[in-house]
């Protein structure tokens, strides 16, 4: 098993069929598998051993697909950066791995005079951008263009294919190590379904190509031999244009990017008919949102993913048909083909179904570690089982509802309101382009349910009118007592709401985070 | 990745379903795991240890399978054998492999004290069979009723799963050393084609589950958590009913076996429109016989899988699309999802499409090794390619034509002669049940083409009919000049048309087997 292995295969059945598209250019099987062999001889030229660290820190792109093909190739780690990260976080990453060779397209190439001052291991510098190549860095092109083809190093298993580093709320990031095997089982678990990247896949990439929930979708893309339509982030209407224009058939998208789509003015003006699966993952979908984005998108099956870094990145999945059931909305899925799940208690003791554990993971998709980091690995991996340090508990059918990572239950006024169900209220108002709902502390209630709200262009609202609208939906102890407006919701990397971050100005200097 | 990963997923899923049909009993999956649970009990407490081998030789049964699940969670390791061996060939194999712990049913109890004589090592016998216990073996039920669960060992990865002995021609079996991922990317590899063993599906076990072939299929229904209905051994009527009674819609076959359905009498009485997929291996089909089968299988999809024990075992499948169009059907498919496929001449080089050499494969499913042969396994596996020993030809879309083991081509007077297109021809008379060809030494051509022709009940032929007949569809120089007419033709424990037993009477006494 190693990450190249679908390249090879599809050179041999379909060698001239596309294999990218990025913008104006696209690019064969063919193609990619010489420029791929030509930029693997230049690494090695370039004194890039087997097991180096190569990195990457660019928008999305073909060239970065090609990165992922090419670091294997060698026999090299590939070391994908986080572009949401400072200057300072990012080269704590590349010390911390010792990486010397990293690849910066043109949006990060002005970041280049601050990462070798930071990190002054940092050797060359390969620029994949169509701009102009900056002085200290060589031109990506000009390294293809003047390399001959070396055979695929074809080395797999267990051996060390990333580092991809997770950003932790405290303390430096860590490097999860993952093997080709954790790669290929993560890619051909997903493609065991049946209902994923299926016979002419065409997957497009709007989400960050360095966050393994895409990496995961480029893989399973890979693996089934499809083709790769690529836009250099997340933007709606390079989105549906993508789509429209390439006949993009599956797409991974996290819901807030689902919501600005289905609320863009432009969104019945493309042809979105050719999109037959969105595989979405960070957070349930309100009924509202997928009710809607059911309409913009008339032919797509919608299935969640959960799951995380080290897990490769996937443990559970709701399914199509689980999406037909309004119920199952509010949980994470079952374990994947490629999974088992549980829920245990601080003993490591399976817990009875409907009370709230600790979810771990066990299979081939479990991650080597954490780079140099044998205890923290130790902790994490005990007996076989990623501990996730997600709460959550599993249903009678075997479905994972995670609580504590949607912050699913506050306390308020000793009744148990489950913030997903008010969130799905709130989506329901005309006016409501999207929100998230938090506990904030209060001391009559212990917590107040808080909501935080995007209204739509043009739309006015209060918070009382909010309210009485939420009460003619759910429970009046259920509906929000305040409320603020604002531009956009923040959200991770990932695209992942951040409610820590809406939670903190409501929490600061308190002990603890819940009443 | 362990072999128990899909039961305990269905168990914590749907463990009130059926996993299990086999004449009148049926067992739910929580059953199935509270058995093999209590078997793994009984084997650790008759001695047997992490990575002892233990053997089975029986018929299909629901036992058969819980011996698949319990050896395994018991960090054994399994050593299935080949019910059509002498008792001197499976006694070498009890004796190479160092097994000590045998299950026999009631079909191979008497061969018992046979094996006990010619493998003195071998300890507890148990006894699987509904017919009395042997006297000096102990009862299978008693010991999964008289031990309490213990927990799966859960042992996967690279750990040594099973020794799968294969038949050589000449000198003795040897021991195919296969993993937990080997056999688990195998079964993944062919749940990601999307066309093999989806949801809900009900797998019949007609062939052989001690032979690979059918249990990779067992292996992909138990990772997708369906249902396997199982009957002892290849009978058309029971497998008709089967089929009709219980909804099988996924079957395992070769050829030979759908010929002989497609040519019961009863076909058209049972229902047998669950089937949604037939698996077959071992040889190409005709054309003829596909065309029936379609028929007789309303419903069902056909698919072609070539590989060896070695690839665990699949390397390369003839999707159901490829069924469709009629120049498909003489090649062996394309590289599987999991699989790399090349053909390379006697230095390991890749050859030209077109042209002849040995087929290798590469990837996640290549066996460990033969076991204590450290040669013959250097030999086999050279740079992680697997040398099957098979020659073949690639065409420009990268499917692979097996030519040396179907004995594709002879020369006959200059000419060279496909005997699958002989084939072809002879099976399309009504009166042709089922027929070889074969090149017979000739001293005016050099090579004869010559036909053994099993007839259609209450159907006369002449050779020079069946001549006539062939030169309505194909050149002379290709038609049978001899054919002789038998009751059954010569079939390997997995199914396949031994050839090389038609050929050994024309040939004997000569050097070589070509002209």
């Amino acid at each position: 098993m190693y990450l190249t292995q679908g390249l090879h295969r599809a050179v041999q059945q379909h060698p001239d069929a596309v294999m990218t598209v990025f913008g104006n250019r696209t690019r064969t099987f063919a193609e990619v598998a010489d420029r791929v062999a030509r930029f693997a001889a230049a690494l090695r030229a370039h004194g890039v051993a087997p097991g180096d660290r190569v990195a990457m820190l660019a928008l999305n792109s073909d060239r970065y697909h090609e990165y992922l093909l090419a670091v294997p190739w060698a026999d090299a780690v590939l070391n994908p950066v986080n572009i949401r990260w400072s200057p300072v976080e990012i080269a704590y990453s590349l010390r911390d791995s010792g990486t010397r060779v990293l690849l910066v397209d043109d949006a990060f190439a002005p970041m280049i005079p601050a990462l070798r001052e930071a990190a002054p291991d940092l050797g060359t510098v390969i620029h994949t951008g169509d701009g102009p190549t900056p002085g200290d860095a060589v031109s990506y092109e000009d390294l293809v263009a003047g390399h001959d083809p070396v055979p695929d190093a074809r080395r797999g298993g267990d051996a060390l294919a990333g580092l991809f580093y997770t950003g932790g709320t405290t303390g430096h990031p860590k490097g999860v190590m993952l093997s080709h095997a954790n790669l290929m089982v993560s890619a051909m678990g997903l493609l065991s379904t049946g209902y994923l990247f299926g016979p002419g896949t065409r997957c497009l990439h709007a989400a960050p190509m360095f966050h393994l929930a895409d990496l995961a979708a480029w893989n399973a893309t890979t693996t089934a031999g499809g083709t790769h339509v690529i836009v250099p982030a997340f933007d709606p209407v390079a989105v549906m244009q993508a789509i429209a224009t390439h006949g993009a058939t599956d797409a991974l998208l996290v819901p807030v990017m689902i919501q600005i789509l289905i609320d863009h003015p432009q969104i019945t003006e493309h042809d979105l008919t050719s999109l037959r699966t969105v595989l979405y993952g960070a957070s349930p979908i309100a009924q509202a949102v997928l009710e809607r984005a059911m309409k913009a998108f008339p032919n797509a099956a919608f299935t969640q993913a959960y799951g995380m870094t080290e897990l490769s990145p996937v443990a559970t999945l709701l399914s199509p048909d689980d999406h037909r059931r309004t119920e199952r909305l509010r949980a994470a899925g079952r374990a994947a083909p490629h999974s088992e799940v549980r829920i245990v208690d601080a003993e490591d003791r399976e817990v009875a179904r409907g009370t709230v554990g600790e979810i771990v993971a066990r299979g081939g998709h479990v991650m080597l570690g954490y780079w140099e980091q044998p205890e923290a690995t130790a902790a994490a991996v005990r007996d076989g089982w990623m501990h996730t340090g997600d709460g959550g508990f599993m249903d009678d059918e075997g479905y994972v509802h995670v609580v504590d990572r949607i912050k699913d239950m506050i306390v308020s006024g000793g009744e148990n309101v489950y913030l997903a169900e008010v969130e799905n209220a709130l989506a329901a108002h005309p006016a409501v382009a999207s929100c998230a709902v938090i506990g904030v502390p209060d001391d009559e209630w212990g917590e107040r349910v808080h909501a935080v709200v995007v209204l739509r262009p043009g739309q006015t609202l209060t918070a009382e009118e909010l309210r009485e609208h939420a009460k003619t939906l759910i429970a009046g102890y259920k509906a929000p007592r305040s409320a603020e407006f604002v531009d956009a919701l923040p959200v991770s990397a990932a695209g992942k709401i951040l409610k820590r971050e809406l939670r903190a100005v409501h929490w600061a200097g308190r002990e603890r985070q819940i009443h």
